[in-house]
């Protein structure tokens, strides 16, 4: 399916990205160094070749919010430029030994960090993902082949450019950051198994899911974010009613926005309206259950609404006989993102941080908490809504694996099997 | 695709592997117990079913391999519940802080191990498979969905019947182990995503081919095993030897055994003849390059045998110029399980370490020790080839997850946010 053009170069990055993963912390931090100075000079080729896409995607007739995310003008840039000099500050995440154990005298057992290899990054519009992304991996020791929406083509070719002109003049090749530009080579890139060991895709839900179905390689990501705030019987009013403003409202359009409120039916008549006016007053609109159409006089929540993410200010509101029933729903409905319960009894936040099956679960703050930065990564590659790790927002972690190494002087294995069997030590070195 | 029941029996799992969740070590252990002791009580039942499964294969004309497999004495039996009882010696995995930071005053963040849920576990002939898998699960805190091989029908039965009759007197609900029975159940199980969570495959090569392409949930387990040994230039003749004795012959049917065996140009002459020797009087047949073929006169290898894992006493032989070379052979035609050099040049041997992308890179020992017991990791659940985490030998780390915990007291995201944003604290707890 892929060209040979496009294994030629996924095998070019490949080969790159083994170099790079052997140089040293100082290495790569002036690698980025270098392309933080490279984006500088290259500021007004940038900023003129996000006109054009810009210029083009208004002639296209292109939508308000996508015209913003696609603009990079010189401030945005700056601050991207500022962004990337951070990233030299991050710990180094290669080389770190997780395990080191003596197996037996003179047989040595290291369990060592070590880059994926090479990621293949999907995004939208935003054309200074390939700003970020590209530092990020360089970082983390991994190669990285970037494929932009078509509406930043311009934009990410003079990104990509300032960046490899800037690696020319360092350790890393600058074989290690590639760009495709046509469609045809994101489907391909899906399919490039043997080269590629990371898929991120950075876009819509139906985006994400598309990837997800169509590509054999490990996916970063998350299709859904469909989360959940449980008021509990014990909940207490202002808490309730600060949380569920803030996890709907401060920033309806992100993943870690609730979507479903859960409240308890003992508390509903007094909890729900005062929770219910304060949403309003913030211009969301409520759809409710049964019980709730008619404490609240809100439109009726149909079955779908309950697995819909609305990314906008809509909520849709059910009353639950118990913790249980709240329970129940969340590990039903839910994408297994973050979902928060309010109350002020401690068995039963204990019993839902256990029992809900989701990367976060919170008690008593809002889910808006979800995000690499403010956990205190650093840097957010994605967030995860899988079972295996990497699970929840994934800092560069993320970028990294590991291998074995074990070291012997002559060691064989039949000393340690049969009749006289030598047993091993397996002593940590710490 | 799954019948009603089979989706059933899934959820009933799913339910039982929540409440397992949330149980202490103790109770864990004293279910693991009980298992041992009902086995026990259940040995001539099972005995005596495992007969009846022997006799069955044998009028079938079972290859004596799979017949051996096949066969639980009550020997074989008593060693397997002395590995039940082992696993409650083993460390719980599950509930440790491997994060805990404070965000802000009263705002804390945990991440948390936790069970991944629910297994599924293929295996073919070998019935003690059931008893292993289910007692790492349950110590792990997961349900597990078992389906044995068609030969082992009755005595995976007998086997489960007493496992699940064990668990009916403890804290763990019987519902957590089941089985299946017939092959459009694997084929079922295998399209069971919201059900499983980690499909763990048991058999040959092909077998595991055929689940990593016919499932979407992630698969633990290997498919070949292309493991290589390279005598460089420096290599010592008596460590070379020994160690190519050893990782071809100690056990040529292990996936960590090598296949072939790389030597650099400039000492083939001085150490090839004497390892080739000595691995003709253990009986392994060699195939070699043209260079080899010349200076050993074994039979030529193909180009197919590069990529082959001969399970067997074969061995292909190959000579390289340089030890980039080695490494260029190994990346394009290992399958990232074990790769070994034999060298006294550290150099050489540290540019080989972090060059091989592979899940095990060792230095003057052989290969046969990349095992997880032999890793010290008290228990294996499968050996991993894929570039994510967990790679390698996999112990009960590998049937585990995690979540975030986030703590707080009605704390909103907009505290955080804007112009007159508080910062987080992020301090580490320990």
């Amino acid at each position: 399916m892929a060209s040979p053009t496009l294994i030629e170069l996924a095998q070019k990055t490949r080969q790159g990205a083994r170099q790079l993963a052997g140089l040293t912390t100082e290495e790569k931090n002036q690698a980025i160094e270098a392309i933080a100075q490279s984006l500088e000079q290259a500021t007004p080729e940038i900023v003129a070749a996000n006109q054009a896409d810009c210029e083009a995607a208004t002639a296209a007739g292109i939508a308000k919010p996508l015209y913003h995310r696609l603009k990079l003008d010189e401030t945005k840039l700056k601050t991207n430029i500022a962004g990337v000099r951070d990233v030299q500050k991050l710990p180094d995440p290669v080389g770190r030994v997780q395990i080191h154990r003596e197996l037996d005298e003179g047989l040595v057992l290291k369990r060592i960090s070590c880059p994926l290899g090479v990621l293949g990054v999907i995004f939208e519009a935003r054309p200074e993902a390939a700003i970020q992304i590209s530092t990020l991996a360089i970082k983390s020791g991994n190669g990285v082949i970037l494929k932009g929406g078509k509406e930043a083509l311009q934009s990410c070719e003079a990104i990509v450019k300032a960046i490899r002109q800037g690696l020319s003049q360092t350790a890393v090749s600058p074989d290690v950051v590639q760009l495709l530009t046509s469609r045809e080579e994101t489907v391909a890139l899906l399919k490039l198994d043997p080269y590629v060991d990371l898929i991120i895709p950075r876009g819509s839900n139906s985006f994400v899911r598309f990837v997800q179905e169509n590509t054999n390689i490990p996916v970063l990501g998350h299709a859904d974010g469909v989360c959940h705030l449980y008021l509990d019987e014990s909940a207490e009013r202002e808490k309730a009613i600060a949380i569920t403003v803030d996890a709907k409202t401060q920033y309806p359009a992100a993943c870690n926005a609730i979507e479903t409120l859960l409240v308890h039916r003992s508390c509903a008549p007094q909890i729900l309206p005062p929770v219910a006016q304060a949403l309003q007053e913030k211009g969301v609109k409520l759809l409710g259950d049964e019980a709730s159409v008619e404490l609240l006089g809100i439109p009726a929540a149909t079955e779908a609404d309950w697995s819909t993410e609305y990314s906008d200010l809509i909520l849709a509101i059910k009353q639950v006989d118990s913790l249980e029933e709240a329970l129940n729903h969340i590990n039903t409905y839910g994408s297994k993102h973050t979902d928060a319960i309010v109350t002020e009894n401690p068995q039963a936040a204990q019993l839902f941080l256990n029992q809900v099956d989701a990367a976060g679960v919170y008690h008593n703050c809002s889910t808006r908490f979800a995000d690499g930065f403010r956990y205190g990564f650093g840097a957010e590659v994605g967030i995860s809504t899988q079972q295996m790790p990497p699970r929840g927002p994934v800092g560069l972690e993320g970028l990294i694996t590991y291998k074995y190494q074990v070291t012997g002087n002559g060691h064989i294995s039949a000393t340690y099997s049969g009749a006289n069997a030598k047993p091993f030590t397996h002593r940590d070195m710490g």
